[in-house]
């Protein structure tokens, strides 16, 4: 008996606050502040320009919205956690501070069809934010490329040695991939081809006043009134597709901050970055960890965890607003502070680090990473691709039985008697061979779009920088 | 040491075997073969316009890759496992088939760059084809519309009754999220923006061979060649955005079939489906059970899983192809079989369905569902929304108090006394209140666009029609 | 050009600070101070014991440390961000306080296993906490099925009504599952079978310095000393079998959560949870939506993502420790927090919650609820299940066909017609089968083990009040 | 209307076989024969003992059942698509074959405990089974670690150099991790603390014959009756908990392949894998790609994303049995498939794979592995830990201004005076600091427990090796 007492105590003393908090969004929701007054005032204007309100009321409603808005701005006012969201929370304000004009402001809207406006209002102007600064890490990309961008390095397909690139083309195709994040961020601030405004639904089946649902949108940059109030006031598809593309980014960085990290161990040691942004140990005196890219990496992990939050939540609900859906904030704005921070920092890393050809140059042409440009240089001479292919395969492992570090250590009759030995026209085969073996050889060489040296190279970093107003 | 010798042979007997069969991906990406076939069909057509290969072994290779084609679609071909995959499967039979111009197909041309384009291709044309299906089920959900949609019936939110609406306005909130669904499927097809083919990007670095990757692009349907081979041949953000858009239609058939699954419960009873989508119980024989759209929920768990098993390769992964790259397609061909036949499950389904108005009637008048419709009238007459929002509470309270199951069992006197106890101006209030009163006739002044009912209905349903060819 | 200085100065800007609240955890990892400062005394007494440090310094470190506890606990503290965690907080104030005996504490420790160290603890002691918790919610659900639990209502399954049963075997069967929860989670607190104390790994490969990593152990309450230091050190496996086990009872609160959800439904209406549990609209005022279920519900998905956040941090990392894993106490801490607040609530709603008999009892000889028990009548009647079940399928379509709501409509000259008709044995057949029809009698006569009615049902309900403490 | 033909009848077209092959799951349940057999022995084992069937009617039964396993063994069997699942097939088997009887088997059981009996059956074996082969790896690793562990090599954290450790401490810590998986998978055999039989369950409410599942359950292994029969039907604990023992594997695994990776580069080479275990490229013929490590590494995603699926399913669930649950099996066997063959392969790949100090050593002493022995020499003389760790960073400054590449490069004048310099007790630091230095003194002179080297080392492995049996 005793026992029970207890824990229903224990309960019932928790309860009370428990209730309150467990409800309650305003601790972070009123970060939305602006976009709910925005809302309001676009509201406010559409209901006396179709008469619900007077003209009088609107000034009175918008006077007093910015009145808040300011004091917010200004640290100059007091959340009640008691009111739950920043929606009653600002309308309960303008009620205080206005009296019965405020009392109209909520004439045909719900907080079902207010809450998705504001979310949308919301990610309207951060996905365009957070594109700049994607946009910024590109940058940094590209000025790399020309601050150290012209050293000639192995890439690495499986982590192997695969073929010689320009350094700068791995920067390259980093800028590839955050400028396409970027604009993915863009598609989804332009609606991604759904682009009308929540305003309008209600609860969940509309209105009977005589609202107009295209003065609001017009107002507030949609294109279109809402196509189904039901849909509308139930869907957080806007808000999936900004934490996709947010997933999207935060992949490529930790694959971005991956590579950085093997990069900058002592084996590969293959570029320098500020002392600034690496961190100590506090056993082992002689480290120079890359703190800030192993955040980035891990980082990502907590933004797919938001990802899959969201979808998990949207997936169990019949349709009509349900309140599981308040959770798509807390998700989305960590997400996406995640995410910022992430790139701010990575386009200031990258700012600060060079490529260093003291580290790479030396060991440049182990891996044989001429052996794919000299099966070029056969077919040229006009031998199949794959025996081209068999030919030097023989030629590398020659070199690797006779100690032989490069390709360019064989000389011509070795080339001529490999060729000959596969049954091919070792006819044309020449001096010229030597002018595409070695590393260096090699990127100056690279003909096909896109590639990772020689003038296409160049031709795309020039476009890049164009593009970037570099 | 016999329990030592245990183990290892038991290992070294299946490694063989194994080994085999852990790398290959003959077994599922053999359904690529039309793709394969019509990227090296352009790369031939390519080799020959550019010079590295004459045409008449352009023609050569061509006629064997057809001869290929018809002989796997004929059922006619044998995948040998220890090819690895159809790339190489393809290959090797055109190498038999034709002899020396089989050997110079692969020119300029990676394995890493090829398997990219294979993916693209194909899911270039099955997204096309999903977000056909897709409207396919809108076209379903737009009859049903017609068929039963003129049934007026309790909204949802909360699960909890809300607003009145046309059973039709639920159709076509559904119509609209597939619709956007077969929309982001047809952007994914088109390249969202990059439309870049990955063919030319070799194996990372591209090719010293003077390949033109503009003409692959324009016979294969893409709009440039490669931006960066680097990015080209590691990345699979096309993939990725599938899979996302499939999750996203898994998600609302999830949301539709968890709604329905309520709906057929004894309780609720709105809709009936033609037997044959139901199924019986092996234990207890009166059950009739929504099988099908407990499937249909059921699997969306499944897509999310197979988009969150891509993302999580990706994420690991320094740059350049990385092997683990190969279970794209294992999850992504998964993920579009499970959501085509869900999708096709349902218009199915949806065809055979209707709102029950025996059903829906009898208790439509239960949960107050015009009390929104009430607190609109009282805002007519000049009351602020707040102001009617109270009244219509302690109007509802009133009816709850004294067993009465509806508002327009209220008599006029209370009305307006009720408007004059909240200290507002009770002198418009008359007789017309009860138009605004009874589910039929809120549902029929809905005035908003994309209201559930009303005018707004009626020209949304037209919309739709026009625009899904029915 | 001054574009290119507009984007570097808005970096710039923003890094310094950046940098410092990129890599800081101390504003989250700070309620950690206890595990911390408990670790340290444990660590300072095993250093005095095997002589590295003195006795006196032993003892002026563990009053500082204790002087610290006291002081934050008391609000009396000031955390500085730069010094970035509470480690390297807690040791900087107690080198303040204590001075040169402050310096020796990190002797043999990196913050390596120390935060591994304190991480650890903190789940032992949280992990127990939850557990009671979920406890507690087991005893609301064992006092509800003794206030209400005696009404015979109906059990679904595919949400269709399947058999009849005691309400309060529902109310065990949630029981069961959060009891199992609870004993996951002390599994999770007693190291899971691993109970090895992570003090004593140092950075990753241990010390060369004599410490007794067992008395450390002893002190802490682990059972063994590290097995591997570099595992120790680079694992977070105890944090994810404790996301795991959250992840379990968040999914067991959401199952919970929705049916509770559809048991509001006015179509439903099984059940009546005080209005303090429910919520008003800001637009409808009849609504009382059941929100704190649905944010239980909503919640699940949070922690699912907290689940896949650590899961997919851990999977990126060669071993040793990796920067990744500081983000394993967010995502930790926060799914705590919900499980928490969500399984506090949950005990308060159940316990605050009735089964209504009058919406129950009118329906509940809907759905032939009683078909199972008439074919198990068959059954001990001498015919063969199969047989059985198809004789009743039959008698349950004859009654729909013929507007019989109830299988006890029929005449004992139906079922012996039925029986016969089927070619099985009728002449045992008689008058008692009415003792097996309807739902009343039905739950009277369940006999199998766990079954949720009869003698079964009372003997469970009496062996988990015993356990429970009831 | 054309239109609309067309795709009505491409559905209709589609819809039957579609309808028959959305619900079937014969094509991967038939994996289940073994226990729904052995279930079906056991329950008609306890059938007869009660009395609900005759000793003779059992016999032919069982006789039956056992004809049914041989021939599916042999291959003799045909799966009837339309009979959807293994339980009907092998109870229409058996009908078939004895007749009568057969009809009786299936009195007082449903398929809702059927198959939650048969799937926990799989899981009990299964995981019996995958915990022997992680234990195969185990093996695998000490072997490795007696092969070629005796070489020093630098440990990493931040993949930056850390300490030196002994190679085979490293397999070690390895094989910690797999044991521990192992450990999981044989507590979930056990039924991780709950090990109630779900047969006798029935459908969801037990059944009103007087069976006895004590009998079944201790036929079948388990250690009591149902529980309770609700959430017996409709729980999927067991198959989350293997599902997570599987991840967390797939997880180690996963970071033991990039770890291995890592070692594979060119620029590591830490260890040699025979060629058997590694691939060639399409283009480069140089390469040689640690594939089989890679295809560990990334199916570790597909195995998470299962997991996932199934909680995705789970939570979105009223209680009672959902055929949403079908999934569990299809997501449950592709991540037993995934895990086993990806520990069969790594055991296969560890067994051909060792350290190669001629590539570890050279560069042995770069990185400055010995800093924290030599703070930890100088706490030997007295010196406060923090001082000594800030002397030795400032030695290894110096030692990089003046190019030196070791701590054991400096004179020991150059140590007094640092520690002078720091305001420390010099007077004990004398030539003994050197057997503090360089990587292999390092190793040796570990005495913590767990450590990577010296005696603890040493003991760890032949603990290892014996409750290994090797």
């Amino acid at each position: 008996m005793s026992n029970e007492k207890s824990w229903q105590a224990r309960i019932s003393q928790a309860t009370d606050q428990l209730a309150q908090g467990f409800v309650e969004s305003i601790s972070y929701d009123r970060r939305l502040y602006r976009q709910d007054i925005a809302g309001s005032i676009a509201h406010a204007t559409m209901l006396a320009q179709v008469g619900l309100i007077s003209v009088n009321e609107r000034d009175q409603i918008i006077e007093g919205l910015k009145s808040i808005e300011r004091d917010i701005g200004a640290g100059n006012f007091t959340f009640d956690q008691s009111l739950e969201d920043i929606h009653m929370v600002v309308e309960a304000a303008l009620i205080e501070r206005i009296g019965e004009p405020g009392r109209r402001l909520h004439t045909a809207r719900s907080r079902n069809d207010q809450v998705a406006l504001d979310l949308s209002l919301w990610i309207k102007s951060e996905a365009i934010e957070i594109g700049r600064k994607l946009h910024d890490l590109c940058r940094a990309l590209v000025e790399m490329a020309q601050r150290s961008g012209d050293i000639v390095m192995p890439s690495y397909t499986h982590l192997q040695r695969a073929q010689p690139i320009l350094a700068g083309a791995e920067c390259l195709a980093w800028c590839t991939m955050f400028s396409r994040d970027a604009d993915r961020c863009d598609r989804v601030a332009a609606g991604n081809g759904f682009d009308d405004i929540p305003l309008g639904s209600g609860a969940i089946a509309g209105s009977s006043l005589p609202i107009d649902s295209t003065i609001s949108a017009e107002l507030l940059g949609y294109q279109s009134s809402p196509t189904s109030s039901i849909e509308q006031t139930a869907s957080r598809d806007q808000a999936l597709e900004f934490l996709f593309a947010l997933s999207m980014a935060a992949m490529h960085l930790s694959r971005w901050a991956e590579q950085w990290v093997i990069y900058s161990s002592t084996e590969f040691s293959f570029i320098k970055t500020a002392d600034r942004y690496t961190t100590g140990s506090s056993m082992m005196p002689q480290k120079r960890n890359p703190d800030m890219l192993e955040l980035i990496r891990g980082r990502c992990g907590t933004v797919y965890g938001d990802l899959v939050a969201l979808l998990t939540i949207c997936k169990g609900l019949p349709i009509g607003y349900n309140r599981d859906l308040q959770e798509d904030k807390r998700v989305l704005f960590r997400a996406f502070d995640t995410v910022t921070s992430s790139v701010t920092m990575a386009a200031a890393i990258v700012g600060a680090t060079d490529f260093v050809a003291a580290n790479i140059e030396p060991t440049l042409d182990r891996g044989f990473l001429d052996a794919t440009s000299l099966a070029e240089y056969l077919v040229t001479k006009g031998i199949a691709f794959r025996t081209a292919h068999r030919i030097v395969g023989s030629l590398v492992a020659r070199c690797e039985r006779e100690g032989k570090k490069s390709l360019s250590e064989l000389t011509i009759n070795d080339f001529t008697q490999a060729v000959a030995g596969a049954g091919a026209d070792a006819s044309k085969v020449g001096a010229d061979v030597f002018e595409s073996l070695g590393a260096r050889n090699v990127v100056r060489r690279y003909r096909s779009a896109g590639a990772a040296g020689g003038e296409p190279y160049s031709r795309r970093l020039a476009e890049w920088k164009q593009r970037l107003g570099l």
